[in-house]
């Protein structure tokens, strides 16, 4: 469940959100856009959890990869929804992974 | 819940983790590390969530800040606390905010 991500340098676009209690097609667009999203040239991986405060993470080979995706044309009406209906404030970051480690001094 | 940060450029921290099935001192320890992030010097807030996989991520001024709380005695203690007994695997990326936006295009 950790994204396996090449060594950096590479981009992450963080998304923090906090919901509406507007439910209504909300589970079936977050499946979709995970799906569409792994599917873009440049895509590397994601991240996602909530609990009350919602995170998600997706990682990316370049701006231009990030660019595309943001405009992809599904990914721009679930954006227009979410803002709508489903997030009640969120903030997104794009970011250049520097440097990364882990469990095992990876 | 979503951290205020100021217009970028700055840095996160994005520690991404999967627990044990050990809980003892680990939600005391969660709590005492926030708390103690919060009082150095070039913090500027953080985010966590946690559903199976936890994602926390810590906002800062600039490296030298993020390289002063990793080597921070008690941190210290927690970090290896954290490899032996409470996480199965962790990753931690460092990474450079470039542009960020909210959701009333702020």
């Amino acid at each position: 469940m950790l994204a396996k991500t090449p060594s950096p340098p590479y981009y992450a676009v963080i998304f923090t959100s906090l919901r509406t209690d507007i439910d209504a097609g909300y589970e079936e667009m977050a499946e979709e856009m995970v799906h569409l999203a792994a599917l873009q040239p440049g895509y590397l991986g994601h991240e996602s959890a909530r609990s009350g405060l919602g995170i998600t993470i997706s990682y990316w080979e370049s701006l231009e990869a990030i660019r595309a995706w943001k405009v992809n044309s599904d990914h721009l009406i679930a954006q227009r929804y979410g803002r709508e209906k489903w997030y009640s404030n969120f903030k997104t970051r794009i970011a250049l992974v520097e440097r990364d480690y882990g469990m095992n001094a990876e």
